[in-house]
C-alpha cells in the first residue's frame, strides 16, 4: 500500500463539519460562563457514591456496568411517575439526541429543527447523512407551532427552554403542536430544572413525544456524562436497538442515582441559580437598558448595549473580545443574524457574576 | 394525536436486532467467566486517580471533561511511539467500532468481517443501514487473506487474536492483506495485551491500517468504558468528526491514564493469567483429549467431549447447561456450525478455574 493511499470515507462524512464544543480552558483563573455549567458542587452524595463503588481498590471496575443501568432506569422512571421501559439512560443527553436522529433521520426523512436552537442537531444529522428542515424563529422568539406542523418532519428537535435564548415554550403551545403534528416531536429538556413548567406530564397523552434531560446543567454532573429519554416503550424499545450495550459506566451509574435522590440539595441550589439570573436580568435590564429575552435556563441571553446605546454584532464583539482579555468566557453566535447582537452568559456564583459586571462597567467606561 | 400513532422509524431500524451481551449477573456466588474480564484488580492507581479527581465533595465533575481527552491521548500516543493526532479515545473500543463502521460503511460501500467474530459488527452495520461482506473461516481458522483482499469491502473489520477463537494472525499475514487490500483494514486487538505480537509497527508502513484496542481485558477497567484507535492522522480526524465532543467522561479519562501509567502491574497479571490459561489449555487437552484452539487471548475456546467420546453442539449445550446450574457462567456460540460444539471460557482466577475443573470433572461423571 502506498503511501498516496486515498482515505475511503463515505461522501457525507468527507464533506461534514464536526461539532464546536465550548472552549474547556485547563488553567487557573478562569471565570467560565460559556457552557452553562452549574456554579456549585453537585450533591455530595454523588462522590460518596462513587467511593463506596471503588471499594477494594476498585475491584468492582473489571466488571462491565449494568447494560441498561436498570437501578437508575429504575429511580428515573419512579421520580417522573412513568415506568421503567418508558426510560432510556445515555451517555449525556447528546448520546440520546444522537440515538434519535439516527432511528427517525436519514436521507430520506427529514429531521427538522427551529433556528437558533441547539447547534449539535444539524451535526448528528449530517452525520447520520439526512436531510433538515429548519424553522428560523422571528425576533419574537414565539414558537412557530404551524411552521413545525406542516415541516414534513419525521422528527422535530425543540430546546425547550430554548437554547441559546432562554425563552420558554408552554406545555399549552407544545400541545397545539403535539395536536396535529404527524412526526415525533422531541422535546430537549436540558434546562427544564430552571423553568416554570416542564412537558412530563404530556406524555400520556401523546404517544409522539420524546423528553430528553441532563445531569450536566441543573445536577452539576456534566463531567460524568448522564442523560436520558422519557418516551412511550415503543420509542424506548427502537432507541435501545441503536444504542452501545454499555454506554454509561458504573461510576456515573452510582453518582447520577445518589444525585438524583437528593432533591432538597439540588432544590436550593437550583433556586439560589434563578435568584441569581433574576437579580442581574433586572440589574442590566433596568440599569443598562438592555434587551434581554425572559430566561427560564441557567443563562442569560443579553444584548448588550454600548456606551454610546448602540447595539449590533460589533458590540457583542467587542465585549466578548473585552470579557475575554479578562479571562472571562461566554458564549457569542456570530453565525445568525438573530444570534449575532447578543452573548450568551451562564448564570454562575455571586463573585462570578459580580466579575461580569465589574467588567461590564469596565467596557463600558472605555 | 390518536393513541394509534405508528412510530415512524426507518425502515432498517424497524427490521433491527439489537446486540445481545453476555449476562451481567448482579447476584452472588457466581464464577462468571462469560464475557472475558479481568479476574484481577485493576491497578490501585486508577482508584487513586478517581479518588483525586473527586476532590472538595466532587467539585469538578459540575465542569465537562476534556473533549479529546487530551492528556489521556497524550499517554497514549507515547506508550505506542505515536503522535497525539495517531489517537482517539473512545467509551471502550465499541465506541471507537461504531464511529469507524459511520465513517466507512454505508448502503453503497460494503463493511467486511470474518465469521466467527465478534458479534457486534454486523449489529453496528445493520444500525447504520449497511451492507456487509462475509468470509468464512474454516475449521483450520488459518487467515484467509486472498478473500480479504479481493473482499470488495471499503472496511474490513478483522478480531486478531480472533474472538471467540483465541487464534491470532501474524504480522506476516497482515501484512499480505495491507500489500495488497485497497480498503481499510481495522484489525481489532481486543486481546493483543495476551498475544505473542501486535501491529502497532505496522501502522508505520500502511497508511490503511486502524488498530484498536480497549481497558477492558487486560487492563480490568471494563467498568470504565475506555477503548481507542490508532491510525493515520488522517484517518483520526475522520473518526473525531462523527466521535461525540465529551464522549468520555472526567473520572474515566483520568483512571486510564493512572493505569496505563502502572506497566509493571499488568505486566504481572497478563503474566498470571497467560500461565493460568496455558495451564488448563494443556490439562484439557492432553488429559480430557479436548480439541482447543492455540489461544493468544484471556479465554479458552474448547470443544468438551463428553464421557462417552461424543462432541458437537448437543454436547456443547450439555455442559453449558451444567456449567450453569453450577451457577457458572460461560459463553456459548450456537448460531454457527464452526462454533456450536465449543464454549468460551474466560480465564478466572485459580479459584475459579478449579470450579470449572470441578464441574466439568462432575459433568463427566453424569
Amino acid at each position: 500500500m502506498s503511501s498516496s493511499f486515498s482515505v475511503p470515507a463515505l461522501p457525507h462524512i468527507q464533506k461534514l463539519h464536526a461539532y464546536t464544543p465550548g472552549l474547556q480552558p485547563t488553567g487557573p483563573g478562569w471565570v467560565k460562563l460559556n457552557t452553562n455549567e452549574c456554579p456549585y458542587s453537585p450533591s455530595p452524595r454523588a462522590a460518596e457514591a462513587i467511593k463506596h463503588e471503588l471499594a477494594d481498590e476498585g475491584d468492582l471496575l473489571r466488571l462491565y456496568p449494568n447494560p441498561k443501568s436498570t437501578p437508575l432506569r429504575q429511580f428515573v422512571a419512579k421520580l417522573h411517575g412513568l415506568r421503567e421501559e418508558n426510560v432510556l439512560i445515555g451517555n449525556g443527553s447528546d448520546d440520546v439526541l444522537n440515538l434519535l436522529v439516527r432511528v427517525f433521520g436519514g436521507p430520506s426523512a427529514a429531521t427538522g429543527f427551529t433556528l437558533p436552537s441547539y447547534s449539535l442537531y444539524p451535526v448528528l444529522v449530517a452525520i447520520n447523512d439526512g436531510t433538515t428542515t429548519i424553522i428560523e424563529f422571528d425576533r419574537s422568539m414565539k414558537l412557530p407551532v404551524e411552521k413545525i406542523v406542516s415541516s414534513g418532519a419525521r422528527a422535530f428537535f425543540l430546546t425547550s427552554p430554548n437554547a441559546p435564548t432562554g425563552v420558554a415554550f408552554t406545555n399549552a403551545e407544545l400541545s397545539a403542536v403535539l395536536d396535529k403534528f404527524p412526526g415525533v416531536l422531541v422535546v430537549d429538556e436540558a434546562y427544564a430544572p430552571f423553568a416554570k413548567e416542564n412537558a412530563v406530564s404530556l406524555l400520556a397523552r401523546y404517544p409522539n413525544l420524546v423528553i430528553t434531560r441532563t445531569l450536566s446543567k441543573a445536577h452539576a454532573l456534566a463531567g460524568l456524562r448522564v442523560g436520558y429519554a422519557l418516551a412511550s416503550a415503543e420509542i424506548i424499545e427502537l432507541l435501545d436497538r441503536v444504542r452501545d450495550s454499555y454506554n454509561v459506566n458504573r461510576l456515573s451509574q452510582a453518582a447520577a442515582l445518589a444525585a438524583l435522590s437528593d432533591t432538597g440539595y439540588y432544590d436550593a441550589i437550583i433556586g439560589k441559580i434563578i435568584y441569581t439570573r433574576d437579580y442581574w436580568v433586572s440589574d442590566w435590564s433596568d440599569r443598562l437598558g438592555w434587551f434581554i429575552y425572559p430566561t427560564q435556563t441557567n443563562f442569560i441571553f443579553a444584548e448588550p448595549k454600548n456606551s454610546k446605546g448602540e447595539t449590533g454584532p460589533a458590540v457583542a464583539k467587542s465585549l466578548y473580545d473585552f470579557f475575554l482579555a479578562q479571562k472571562i468566557l461566554v458564549r457569542a453566535f456570530p453565525s445568525h443574524a438573530l444570534t449575532a447582537p447578543f452573548l450568551r452568559i451562564s448564570v454562575g456564583s455571586d463573585d462570578e457574576m459580580f466579575s461580569v459586571n465589574k467588567a461590564i462597567e469596565a467596557w463600558l467606561a472605555t
